[in-house]
């Protein structure tokens, strides 16, 4: 794969490349290269001089309240441009930042970390530099633990090659990256971008492929109930294409994991649901853990993933291809890259198959119809079957963790992009500032964040610049009165939280609409208010019980509640 | 030094252990032992075992909005207790908070760190458990580079042995530590706390003791003007008392650092002021840099507290204690511990100087009485001004980073543990969750938060746990419209912020009592109101010129602007 990279053909149709004088400029020349338009981040003094080349540059600085949300704008932000960035200052900064990137990194998310850290002078000498708090090898050290590579420019010359070398890591193995420029290197001069694209192109062991795909083929030939079980992989390489394809030519029933609900349309007739374990729909665990050949492509076998690990799969018939690599029952094939396996299987089973399969699937309920109860009190369960009507192919949906995850899971999502959260990392909070980040990288996609109130308090300020920015997300604030999940595992005081007026909030920041529903008539107005205006932020209050919770919150929960009983003994 | 820790005679008069029978507990006793009294933190399905352990001992379990936060109060509260303590979950909790515990490290505060983790089977296997960022090495491999120890609990039979020595290392180097606690180690059992105090003392080599106090008092008997310079060690390592003997047995003039303000009572006879290099007062540099001798105690020439390296001392006639170590020009004294110096100095002072250099100090000036302008604005100096006139002994300032910082620098402080800030690390948003920790530690006192609006946005969240927790700080907050330090040093379109409607916040969070201050009429009344009220947090929002500052910061920041400046070419 070649990442195409903007290149400025001259008269006579030769590529010149652009004069850039500095390191800085450099850096802002390639995150422009790469597809970046907004760099979000706060401002602090060692890192001011590569921000002027961000606001000189054609693209935006978008400045948060603090570096975690930032961290997390630049997480959602990537998720749906392919790449994102974030640029902080030194130690304050970048140790702020550090859990959103560890997410990122957990999450395979394309993130480019830029810091700007003291004056290589200051750093020889070891001088006691405010923000500084051990060493000067410290925040490097950490942010190459959670980077697929990690880079500190110690002078012009080499920056060009590091910089690169950062940005296709990036690109490539959809992980985040670091890079640390201390400030007297920004203004240098260096050597101007000379590559037009960066190859990308990561070539399978051709041997291996072929011995996996023949192997994988003769499995799947011979198999009476095949199946394919699809992850978060095949969104993050971007490979809902093939996938497709593959689909076509094969006729399996597909199910996705949580994290993969996008990895094909759930309109799809070969669609039967999310598998999570023990706590998935009972037509989706007959069809997945009954197959006697399953191809699971890009899954990954997580504790929430696997409803707290209850999935009852024979791994004697298993094939699971994932990033870099196959495994077949129980040995592996290594370099052996997805996508290459994916289109070499399509090929493969090309033809084999006369779909026989798909007539037995169980075809999607259609949408029941929903009546408003006026008066009544809004349960959660309630509330999400009127999303289900209220979404868009439109609108993009962003669960935060807890049970307005386990109950968007459920919700019919159609449009790749439609579906952004974290279901591995589950870090609380993320999903207002990744709103943020992906308002502004899809101006054509609206926002639609469900995030419960203990969840809000932690990043609730971002509120702010979304309205800063003017980007319009409708924000649905689950009211439950404190940390429902944690009520359900494992009970005590601590899971109290002070009672805000919450609607009452985003208007202290900025001009918006904010509403409180309680009744399903009030949930009504919200909604169509929301549908009304959609020049700015749109912020509906939902009072729940506060034991209130989806039936996938609480299967999950059972399971971890005795987990978490089972460890005292 | 004992640290006394508390034990239970029984009858006759011996110690008798209290009974603990797991691991949960055997913490929480010791937590308490070395005089922990609350808890912060945030709940997290990996620790929340621990949590109820905390819960059902006396101790409280204070819950903040996110962990930077806890981990920022927790440091307050260390800083008026003596040791504090943080309680989070595994990754996503241990890396949000590390921002804070690094601070920790940089200003000396002993803070114990407490994470939960998965079940050790997990970590065996290697599960994909939520949270895990990476791998199951990286939280403790980070934290174990800001703490003075860092230890992993992974069986309940060596459980006391590391407890103790973390706490131990925690009140000695008064640094953090960091504890890990798998959630299945919390309930096994181990033994019994069987030592009834920590052993504490450091002893210093006798030998270079002797030799460096020896020289030491040779210099300071033969210099004419000799002058002693406090810094932030005194405070740290309480050594208040032994200072104020070593003064009244020389009669030196001495200054002090930015961060050791509290050193000394401002109205001693013998305090002249803050030395801050070049930007200090003149009648402080006249006395410092002009010393024969400067007897420099616990202070660290960090560069905000030497006024951006503008400190013009020469150390030919420095002598340097510190922690650990004794510099006598240009040569080191290892092993030798301050307060051993400073005591074996007294002895050898003593009787050796007539109080002689008193006289040709410059007293203290008297306040200069403030008389309120009606209507007219109020500026950032007249604010100071009034402050001035305005605090009590009964009042803990805590200025945050930025003028805030460097307009209380200048404010009459008499009591000790009556100054808090970060006037190293400077992490912006610090002083508000910090009010709530030293607010619990310290309820004799009130804390009066000064912090910009740039900074407040950063934490602005935890005014809602101060509601909660009923505890009663003023909160002024500076709105000067965006980042004013950073256009002094470096302007640009990033140091604009979102105008809040600041007072109109804290009532979203509960009860409390908020104003905004335009005229100093209007600052008059707030101050009476703050006066009055002192049940419940008063916030006070005082409306300022976007580019007023006070004239230590225009100081300090020209000078940062021409070294930024510099930087560049």
């Amino acid at each position: 794969m070649l990442k195409q990279i903007a290149s400025t053909p001259n008269k006579d149709g030769k590529n010149t490349n652009r004069i850039t004088a500095t390191v800085g400029k450099y850096l802002v020349e390639r995150l422009q290269d790469v597809g970046i338009k907004h760099v979000f981040g706060v401002p602090g003094d060692y890192v001011l001089d590569l921000i002027d080349r961000v606001v000189e540059s054609p693209m935006e600085f978008v400045g948060t309240c603090n570096e975690l949300n930032a961290g997390y704008a630049a997480d959602g932000y990537a998720r749906l441009n392919g790449i994102g960035a974030v640029m902080v200052t030194y130690d304050v900064g970048g140790f702020s930042l550090f859990n959103a990137v560890a997410g990122a990194c957990a999450e395979r998310v394309p993130l480019v970390v830029i810091s700007g850290s003291p004056h290589s002078a200051r750093r020889r000498n070891r001088a006691l530099m405010h923000h500084l708090a051990t060493d000067y090898r410290l925040q490097f050290d950490i942010f190459s633990r959670i980077t697929a590579c990690a880079v500190h420019l110690t002078n012009a010359a080499e920056a060009p090659e590091k910089i690169d070398r950062a940005l296709k890591l990036c690109l490539q193995q959809k992980r985040p990256v670091y890079i640390e420029i201390p400030m007297d290197i920004v203004g240098q001069q260096c050597s101007e971008p000379t590559k037009t694209s960066f190859d990308l192109d990561l070539t399978s062991d051709q041997e291996a492929l072929r011995e996996a795909v023949e192997e994988a083929s003769e499995m799947l030939k011979k198999a009476k109930r095949p199946a394919i079980l699809a992850g978060v992989e095949i969104d993050r390489f971007q490979l809902r294409e093939p996938l497709s394809r593959l689909m076509e030519v094969c006729g399996f029933p597909l199910a996705v994991t949580i994290d993969g609900k996008t990895a094909i349309p759930e309109e799809h007739p070969q669609f039967i649901g999310i598998y999570q374990g023990g706590i998935s729909r009972k037509e989706v665990i007959d069809v997945i853990e009954s197959a006697d050949c399953l191809l699971s492509l890009g899954a990954w076998f997580t504790d929430v993933g696997s409803g707290g690990f209850t999935a009852n799969l024979d791994s004697n018939r298993i094939i699971s291809a994932k990033e870099d690599r196959v495994r077949v029952r129980h040995h592996f094939y290594t370099e052996v890259y997805l996508r290459d396996f994916i289109e070499s299987l399509i090929r493969s089973l090309n033809g084999k198959f006369p779909l026989l399969l798909q007539d037995e699937l169980s075809v999607p309920k259609p949408l029941e119809k929903y009546t408003v109860r006026p008066k009544e009190n809004i349960t959660v369960g309630r509330l999400f079957e009127r999303l289900d009507h209220f979404l868009s192919d439109e609108m993009v949906l962003v669960p935060d963790t807890g049970d307005a995850l386990f109950g968007a899971a459920e919700l019919r999502v159609n449009e790749p992009d439609s579906f952004i959260c974290q279901a591995y990392y589950m870090s609380i909070g993320y999903a207002l500032p990744a709103a943020l980040g992906l308002s502004l990288a899809r101006p054509d996609k609206r926002a639609v964040v469900i995030i419960g109130d203990g969840a809000f308090q932690m990043t609730a300020q971002e509120l702010s610049t979304i309205i800063r920015q003017k980007v319009a997300p409708i924000v649905f604030l689950l009211n439950n009165d404190g940390y429902v999940i944690e009520r359900l595992i494992h009970d005590g005081p601590y899971n109290e939280i002070q009672q805000w007026a919450y609607h009452r909030l985003p208007p202290v920041f900025g001009e918006c609409h904010s509403v409180r529903a309680q009744t399903e008539d009030e949930l009504e107005a919200a909604l169509a208010e929301a549908e009304a205006i959609t020049d700015r932020l749109v912020f509906v209050e939902v009072i729940l019980d506060r034991n209130d919770c989806t039936e996938a919150l609480g299967r999950i929960t059972a399971i971890y509640a005795k987990m978490s009983s089972s460890s005292r003994k």
